[in-house]
């Protein structure tokens, strides 16, 4: 072989090792709805299909899905998040609802009390951008952090104030995904962008 | 009476009794200034009057009233919180004065030690707006929260401050005292969405 | 001597007062690298170096320095800081490196765990200009905060993103040296205020 052989051969090897790696890392996201009546069935889960339905749009290399549907109890809530980071082992985890200011809403507590690591930076843009267009934003109390290799985002009841707060914040998430597992996801850009502003 | 009438009869009730609940919903605001030199006589108090003067002009529907002059002192500044929460039953709790960073400015610690929950969005959004016309507020520590059925929003010194922090803040209070204790507040929108920018 | 005479006697007193205390508010900085290769010597501090340019453009007025470079272990930097503040007696100490969601930053942790007081506008303001280029800047765990009369500040490893740093929050830094320490800087308002934005 010539010396343009052999350069070609190596590139071709690297190309499908890239994609071999690729077909690797094919992540799992985990779903969390949290709402007392959607849990006893009194009302139709909303927040969980809206941040299904985002997720599709914006992600287009391959994941698996888990999914759940709990009460606003708040060592129910730590519990799931925590089978869905160390055992189902999770990338990301999104939850819906439970970030408001009732007594029922606990789900940042949870948040916290499972992560290591708190990410301020989420919770202020989430915030930032959601008040853009309602000032009861400022209400939120919704957090994202991470707890081993799991990236935990808490994400509002409302599929439009979902949407906005993934818009928000997403552009960051396939490098948080790289730095915590070597997870390389491929993103739709022009949608996630667009969501972005 | 024809079913039309009783159509209009049901709405009238109705009507009489919102009417009847809102006027049971007057709440009590409590406005505390914490500064030593107010406290002893040293200095003339504004800031108390200048939260006052900001409600008035804010709030439309009847509320009462309960204020103090205290020194900065932690203890201090958390007992006269929780007897205007537990005891004066305040559904909204003003503070000025003991944000900044010298040693002797407690109140954000006050404030963190008697609420159950922070809310980070209301001091994200005082400084975001302060910071327009004063880099130094990005030294400011203000913070807000809520013990049991209060919500307790710390303000700075200087009338001018205060009038951009309330106005940056206010529009999300009715919201929450709602959601804390069914209070059922009117303000005025025109004023407060001015005060909004 | 006549009345106008003592008038001047006096001034001119003063005048030299203040500057005799002006020239004893010569500052201390302290420089942090944080960086685990650039302490093994497999990498050159770059972040170093780039906090102190930046610093030599904000600050006119004389100061000494102190600078370090030492690995992501969160014990050596909570004794350098301790060190920094405490024995070196600096009035402002600055870190480069170790701000990242990976398990070997840990800076921001250190930080807390040696400050009586965190100042989250500094944070915040930070994320919110880094953010308008960098979309992973959501990521950035970076705080500052005060360990008796220093102030310390995190900044991130690049020397881009150190510039748009302190760019962000260094027209509050000379109030809050005053405030901590009675020190008095003079700044080069029009290139802080270029860097601001």
């Amino acid at each position: 072989m010539t010396a343009l052989d052999w350069f070609f051969a190596i590139k071709i090897m690297k190309l499908l090792a890239q994609q071999e790696n690729m077909n690797n890392t094919k992540i799992k996201i985990g779903f969390i709805t949290i709402s007392d009546r959607a849990a006893r069935g009194e009302y139709e889960d909303i927040g969980g299909p809206a941040m299904q339905e985002w997720i599709k749009s914006a992600i287009l290399s391959p994941y698996e899905i888990d999914n759940i549907i709990i009460e606003d109890e708040q060592s129910l809530i730590e519990q799931t998040m925590i089978d869905f980071a160390d055992n189902k082992n999770c990338n990301l985890i999104l939850t819906t609802g439970g970030t408001g200011p009732t007594t029922r809403d606990v789900t940042p507590e949870a948040t916290h009390a499972v992560c290591e690591r708190i990410f301020d930076g989420f919770a202020e843009q989430m915030r930032t951008v959601s008040l853009k267009t309602v000032p009861t934003a400022i209400l939120s109390r919704q957090t994202a952090g991470t707890r081993g290799k799991s990236l935990i985002i808490n994400l509002p009841g409302k599929p439009a104030a979902i949407a906005v707060c993934l818009g928000a914040v997403f552009l960051a998430v396939p490098k948080c995904l790289e730095l915590l597992d070597d997870s390389n996801i491929q993103i739709d850009l022009d949608f996630v962008e667009q969501e972005f502003e």
